[in-house]
């Protein structure tokens, strides 16, 4: 059993989601960062990389005060649950992925440091699963135990690559923004090889949306909705 | 002086040319490659980096009969003249860029072995263009020189990133084909870090045919048309 998951990004039209520095760069327009507020405050959690925290140090909170009220209407905290892979628990303390606007989820393994997964776990709450790497299909276990149906990936490449390629994405979102960086992070970094198929594309501000469906996908539980 | 440039390229969602082994999977759907056909008949010259030549030993002639025909009927040749940046001439003889079915033009640097220069002149035109790398700006000004008006760019990942970088693009089109590769040859393989502004967006067949305008690209020659 595990969430449905679905992978957004943008991406400029090399398919970077970063610079030459490897940082974030603004792809987005003003319609597809409402877009992605809205995704967000869709989901019942939100998962990057430690690579993600640690070049762009992301709060991974909603920022439209109207969809976190509407979220607590329906009787959900204010933002999602916030996931962060972090094999070696390397993530700083101050990282504003732990601040308290948020629960946040830190998924280290059997490698990381004992002294440093105590004082992480009076920010955050740790799971250890895996032994060098975190173990993907664990980890959805976990969260779908935690109540976790819809699970938004935002990156980096890597993470996108590792996902993809153990067939637990059920939907792509890509923007694609107005940039050739030439350099820089990819969306998928890491062999993957497999085929989507497109679902939708559409024009959005200065850019473009698709929407693609992964052909490798393992069934999501039945009782997402 | 120079001519129209527009690049065309099929990627995956990922951004890459190639899969992991750097060969050429086919990302086209038929509609699309329909549409290459149609851009490579309607231009005056298709030019390749010596790269994509090792890597995939294209032919790039006309595939359609009736395109070939109807550019005979117009009083040119039947297939537009080929162009391979080759600044070491490590183009192979038996190449089928180098087949009779179309004129070819090498651009090679003074750094390319004499003797091999002089081989080469038998099967193809041969231009020295630049020290030690192919200087692309003197290149187009050669082309436009020869009657090239427009002049269509069609790989690899290094050749596009040099074009854009030096400003020498007018359009970009760009087919993203149902692959995540994760691995391979990008767009663009270079520092770039351009903008670029969407003139279209289409869905194709089974995937997103996108049309981009480089904002950086200096004039070409006012007599095109």
């Amino acid at each position: 059993m595990r969430p449905f998951v679905f992978v957004n990004a943008a991406v400029s039209v090399d398919g970077r989601l970063t610079d030459w520095r490897k940082r974030q760069v603004r792809i987005s327009c003003e319609e597809d960062m409402k877009r992605v507020d809205k995704l967000r405050a869709e989901s019942d959690a939100i998962l990057v990389g430690i690579g993600t925290v640690l070049s762009d140090n992301p709060s991974l909170t909603v920022k439209s005060e109207e969809l976190r009220k509407l979220r607590i209407l329906k009787g959900k905290s204010p933002n999602p649950l916030r996931v962060v892979l972090d094999s070696k628990a390397k993530i700083p303390i101050n990282s504003k992925i732990l601040s308290p606007d948020a629960k946040t989820l830190v998924a280290v393994t059997e490698k990381a440091n004992v002294e440093k997964v105590e004082e992480l776990k009076k920010y955050s709450e740790v799971v250890v699963c895996g032994k060098e790497i975190v173990d993907l299909k664990k980890l959805m276990s976990i969260l779908y135990s935690m109540g976790v149906r819809k699970l938004m990936v935002e990156g980096g490449g890597k993470v996108i690559a590792n996902f993809l390629r153990e067939g637990i994405v059920d939907r792509i979102y890509v923007y694609v923004g107005g940039f050739v960086f030439g350099e820089g992070v990819s969306f998928a970094e890491g062999r993957v090889g497999i085929k989507v198929k497109l679902k939708s594309v559409e024009k959005l501000g200065e850019g473009v949306l698709m929407e693609w469906i992964p052909t490798n996908s393992n069934k999501f539980a039945s009782d997402y909705n």
